[in-house]
Formats: C-alpha cells, sequence, structure tokens
C-alpha cells in the first residue's frame, strides 16, 4: 500500500512556502525569515523606475544578517555602513572598498584605522575625524578617501526621523564645512563626495523630492569652495515603507520621475560625480517576518491575551518600545490559519515578564490555539539586530533567508 | 634616580577605585562596573530592618551577570527567575533548588521540563502550564513543587509598572484559582505557595505597604480553600530606586516596619509559610555604572555635543527607550573631571547613527575634552542585559564586578 500524504489546509505563503514548513525548516519557534525574491523584485522595480546613472546603496544597519549582506552585494552598486563591523561584513561580501561609505558620529580611533586601511571611503563628521583621517592616512602611508556628512540647513516635514537640519550629532553644519574643506586642501588631500542626509522612514512623496532637490542645491552651493570634481554626491535615502493602518507606500514612482528635474544641472555642473541613493528598511523591511508560536491562550477579566514564545527581546520595534511615542500595531496574522473565519479580539504578547512585551494590541485575529503561528509582517528591518536579546536570557532567534 | 610617580587629580571613587583605574582594568570602553560592597551594604541594611523570618529573594533579570548571581548566592534566601537560562545560572550559583521559583507568562513545554527536572518551585500562571506541569511530572516521575501566581483583584497607585490587577496576561485572575486547585487535587499535588505580584520600580512607601498589606489579605481569602498548609507566600517586590531629579528613595523603614501589622496573622493563619521579598532592581540597581569615553565634542547651530563610544546598544534604558513615555536623564557625571569647575550645557549622545541614541540631553557637566570618561549611575539592574547589542554592530561592553 502506498503511503497517503493528507494534504493540510494551507497556511500563510511566504517567499512560495507555507510558514508552517518554514517553522519547521528553522527547526524552531521565534525565527525571522526573509524572501530573496521580494528583496530582489523591490530592486528591480526600483531600477526600472531610477534614471540611469544613479546608484544604489544598501545601508546595511537595517538588516546585516550574512546572507542578505551576500544576497546584496550582487544587487546594489555600494554599501553604506556605520561600524567596523559592518564594514567588515560588507568587505567579506566582495563589494568594492571604495563603493562603501563609513558614516557615523562616534566613528573611534580603531574604526578609522580599519577604514583606512580597507580603502573605503570615510564619511567624516566633524573636525576631530577629519584629523584622524589624515594623521591615520600619514601613519598608514594610505591617502584616505574623504566625503563630508553634511548636517544640512533645511527641513523637510512628515519624515519619520529627521537627522538633518537644526542642531545634531551628526554630520558637520552646512557653515562649518569650508573650513574643513580648508584643512583637507592643506593635506592634499581630494574631496572625494559630500553626503546630505536629511531623514527616514517617510511615505510622502512630495517630501522626498523636496528633500532631494534641497540636497542637490546645497551641494551646489558647497561645491563653490571646492578645486577639483566630486567624485559622488550621497543624498541620503528615506523612503519609508507603511507600518500602520492607513498608511500608503511611498509613491516612488513620482519620487523618480522628479530627479530628471536636478539631474541634467547636477551632471552639468559635476560631470564626475555619481549620484548615489542610500536605502535600507525600504530594500528590506517588507520582505521579512517574524515568527513565533502560540503557547498559551487565556482570558483575564474579560480580555483575551494569546501568548507567544516570542516577544519584545527579538523584536523591540513591533513592541513599540524603540523611539515610538505612540504604540501602534504592525500587521499580525496567524500563519497556519489566515483564513478562518472564527475570530476573537485579542492582544497577543511575548514570552517576558514585563507588560512591555506586546506584540499586537486589541486586534481581530481567528482564534488562536497552541501550537498557531503568530506572523509579524514588515519584520526585515530593525528587526532582530534591534533588539535586546539577552534580556530574560530566553533563546536567540532564528534567521534566514528563503 | 628612582622613578617618579605624578599623581592625577582625584576621578571619580567607584568601589574605592578611581573611574579610570577601572577603565584600564576593563582594557576598553564601554563598561559596565557593578559595586560588590554596596550590593551587600544594601543587602545588610535591609536585612537588618527586615522582620526576622522573611526570605529575601533575588531576581535575576535585574542584572543575570554570572559574577554577581554567585555574589548573590551567599547572600539571599532564593531566587526569582523567569526563564530556563536564568533557573541555570541560579542552579550553576549553587542555590538550592527548592529556594528558586521560575515566573512568566510565556513558559514553553521544555522550560517547564527544565523546571520539574531541577526540582524548582514553578511557578504557574495559567491552567495550560499547571496541566502541562502535572503532565511533565508524570513523564518524569517527579512531583513537581507548584506554586500559583495570582493576578491580584486590587490596583495599587503610584508604582512605576503595574503588573497585577485589571486584565494582564500575567498570573491566574483571582476568580480562576478555585479551578486551579480543584485541578491540583486530583493531581495529588499540594501547593507550594502564592505569588503575587503587584508592581515595580515603586518609590512611595505607603503605596508598598498598602500593596503588601493587600497582598496578605488576598492570600487569606485563596487559602480558605486550601486543604494542607502553604510553604510560601511570594508578596513580590516593587521596591524602585530614584533615578531622576526630585525622586527620593523609597522608606524602606517605614515599609519594614508595616510587616509586622501583619507578620502576626499570617503567621497564625499560615505557620508554615514563609513570607518571601524578592527584589532585583533594589538590591543591585544604584550599585552598578556604565563608563563611556568621550570620542568627540561638537557645536551644532549653538548646541553642543559630547560624542561617545557609548550609546542605547549598551543601556537602552539611560537613553529613554525601554518603556519610558516622558525621556528623562539618567544622573550623568564626567568620571575624570568630576570637580571642574568650567562647565558647560550639553547632550551626551552615542556613537550610532540614530538620534534615539542620547544619554544625556541638555545638561550641565564639567566642559569634556576627548578621551574623558562619562559615566551613567544608577545603571546596575536593566542595563547591559536590557539593551539591543547587534543593533548597528558595534562591540559588546564589557562588564565587571569590583
Amino acid at each position: 500500500m502506498r503511503p497517503t500524504f493528507i494534504r493540510r489546509p494551507p497556511g500563510l505563503q511566504f517567499a512560495g512556502v507555507d510558514v508552517r514548513q518554514l517553522a519547521d525548516r528553522a527547526g524552531r519557534t521565534p525565527f525571522f525569515a526573509y524572501d530573496r525574491s521580494a528583496i530582489d523584485a523591490r530592486i528591480r522595480k526600483l531600477r526600472g523606475l531610477l534614471p540611469s546613472g544613479i546608484h544604489l546603496h544598501y545601508s546595511i544597519k537595517a538588516n546585516p544578517m550574512p546572507a542578505v549582506v551576500h544576497f546584496l552585494a550582487a544587487r546594489v552598486d555600494g554599501f553604506d555602513v556605520a561600524s567596523a563591523q559592518e564594514m567588515a561584513l560588507a568587505l567579506d561580501a566582495g563589494i568594492t572598498p571604495t563603493t562603501i561609505g563609513f558614516a557615523g558620529p562616534g566613528k573611534s580611533h580603531d574604526d578609522l584605522r580599519r577604514a583606512i586601511a580597507s580603502g573605503v571611503n570615510v564619511h567624516v563628521e566633524s573636525e576631530t575625524q577629519l584629523r584622524l583621517v589624515t594623521a591615520l592616512g600619514w601613519e598608514l602611508g594610505m591617502r584616505p578617501s574623504v566625503a563630508i556628512r553634511v548636517n544640512p540647513d533645511f527641513q523637510v516635514g512628515q519624515s519619520g526621523m529627521r537627522m538633518g537640519g537644526g542642531a545634531t550629532p551628526f554630520g558637520v553644519d552646512v557653515d562649518q564645512v569650508p573650513a574643513l574643506l580648508r584643512e583637507l586642501s592643506t593635506r592634499e588631500i581630494a574631496l572625494a563626495g559630500f553626503h546630505i542626509f536629511w531623514g527616514s522612514q517617510c511615505l510622502h512623496a512630495a517630501t522626498v523630492i523636496e528633500a532631494q532637490r534641497q540636497s542637490v542645491d546645497l551641494i551646489f552651493r558647497l561645491a563653490e569652495d571646492l578645486t577639483q570634481p566630486l567624485q559622488f554626491v550621497n543624498l541620503g535615502g528615506g523612503f519609508g515603507i507603511p507600518y500602520f493602518p492607513g498608511e500608503t507606500p511611498l509613491d516612488v514612482k513620482a519620487v523618480c520621475d522628479a530627479m530628471h528635474d536636478w539631474l541634467p544641472g547636477l551632471r552639468e555642473r559635476q560631470p564626475g560625480a555619481t549620484p548615489i541613493l542610500e536605502l535600507g528598511r525600504y530594500l528590506v523591511g517588507e520582505a521579512g517576518i517574524y515568527v513565533c508560536r502560540v503557547i498559551d491562550h487565556k482570558v483575564s477579566r474579560g480580555k483575551t491575551f494569546v501568548i507567544t514564545d516570542g516577544g519584545l527581546h527579538h523584536h523591540l520595534a513591533a513592541s513599540g518600545n524603540f523611539g515610538q511615542i505612540l504604540r501602534r500595531n504592525y500587521p499580525v496574522v496567524i500563519g497556519n490559519r489566515p483564513d478562518s473565519v472564527t475570530s476573537e479580539r485579542c492582544s497577543v504578547v511575548g514570552c517576558l515578564c514585563t507588560p512591555l512585551d506586546r506584540l499586537a494590541d486589541d486586534v481581530e485575529l481567528p482564534v488562536a490555539h497552541i501550537g498557531d503561528l503568530v506572523v509579524v509582517k514588515q519584520s526585515g528591518a530593525y528587526g532582530r539586530s534591534a533588539s535586546p536579546h539577552q534580556f530574560l536570557s530566553h533563546p536567540e532567534p532564528a534567521e534566514m533567508l528563503v
């Protein structure tokens, strides 16, 4: 007699695989899974819309899983890194050092030494960093490739997280740039580029368009003091993804179309300068899920709690405790019964002994049973790496690129 | 000629050691340091105030550094653990298994199996956990020691973080306890104790006193259904420590004095029940510092930023991003020039590329130079273990018990 395989009712498909099968493949819950085809599709679509000649960089901090970094190495034109370890990851992935930009307000002596020795672009963010870079260049007998990260003198509204404009520890104020350029010229170092970072997680095309236009204008102003041509201009990123009800995706086509307004001018005035767009969350954020298992279901004073083996120690942002002022729910589904008709109003919580550990508050979900899989979507960026794993000493989450 | 040692002007003393010497001993910055004599003094003082017979437990989640756990093993009467790994730490420290309580709303099958095999007290928090515990007891051929964590039917005001009263995933609602007791009796398992957790980080003696009084009342009500005497009653902890200007230390003497109001009644009605106080933050929080080094000092649009090699990846709570609604500064000093007369208004930030990474906002501090040591006080609890170390892939902080 031939064995009979009983088909289960279909569960949530992720990267073409049933989420229960993914859990078995991971060998445990909780886990993060990232969809390589979704990342690839996102990049292809964006490349199709971007004017030719605009380079696309990946900000490793969004998701530093080595497999993701290696996958992206073949698909983007460069990496942006925020620490020496991220730089090492980028180099291990085989990308050309000169296409790596190292930014960060607090680069240590060791960070800078490693960056110069590796031949990456150092985005200096202060006079101190510039002095250290030039001194280390002499010490190592290597000419450092230096860009200046500029704290812009404009602020655009609506950006999820502003990092430019106003008083900030990031970059060099516009009015301090000329002094840095003089310092560079006395050291016989040519400036490779400018890096303008104006904000992140922005869903409003008009804001991104305005920020890019103003960034290019700013670069023109700053370049007036230059005696040598720029090799690149990094216009930041800022492309957001929708997390919460009512949010709509960024109109990337509108953003890309508007690049034609400033691109000819940039090409004319800085013909050797490659414009760079640096994106992290936008490339990988929607391509990831966090999956944990229901281990209890209880009612306390009329409220239903679905208790999982996951929590904020793996996914701090989804718990609403990572910079959010107002806690809102990430999209959550019951992965093995996505189409269940019986639903209930409940809160999904993690396994930690703290009221902060909530994955979804007061949501309508299919009635969850013990053993069911809770899937938190939009978890490809700032999830695993941005969470306090050691809090309460529970096991680490698994991670896979599917 | 004999060598001459030039004495440096004194720096901040921590555990009797200059903080610069501690940095050299750690071999790097940033680091956490914990003062064993301060922990010891805190426990001795508390023991001196507590009525005799009240047991003192340490909640490992506050600071799971193995050296701290080992140090405390010889000084407290038991440990409270919130995961199997914390339980393993407690057992490794050589404390008697029956003095370990394992609480947590999301204990997995594996957690419970390990707990029963280890002979610790399982504080069951749901019907599901109770069923699993009894089934595993049969499977392992061991009678589990079971306590019930009760979600109290009272709420006390002013507690920093309420975890009892109202609808919560923690513990079993009071009205569901009788059903659990019936379930236990059919399994021929005696209830070892009750665990009432009403809140944490409370600085108001009257609130703690009221919570303990109500907890004892609740235990009396719950015990009416019992046929066998209790072995312990865990009255929770909740003792807070001051973090912010204007906060005053908890009047522990008043709290301990008030215990005499309910202790005789408890002894009369449950003569075999040891009252347990479980404290984490209160025992270790004030005995710890986080030390990072100034690596840059810059002015942006009139505001001064002191940039360090530390940040929220090591100390999320100090950055104001761990459950705080309103960001307030932890106490911060410049460790190597505590008595400097020249001061400046500044913000102390970490090395991460995010505006969330602030260690002190708009404070008056001695003018900091590159190489100076920034010391964040009150960092002995929920610091290193409750922070997202991997965020941006910077090095981990060192840690030492001095």
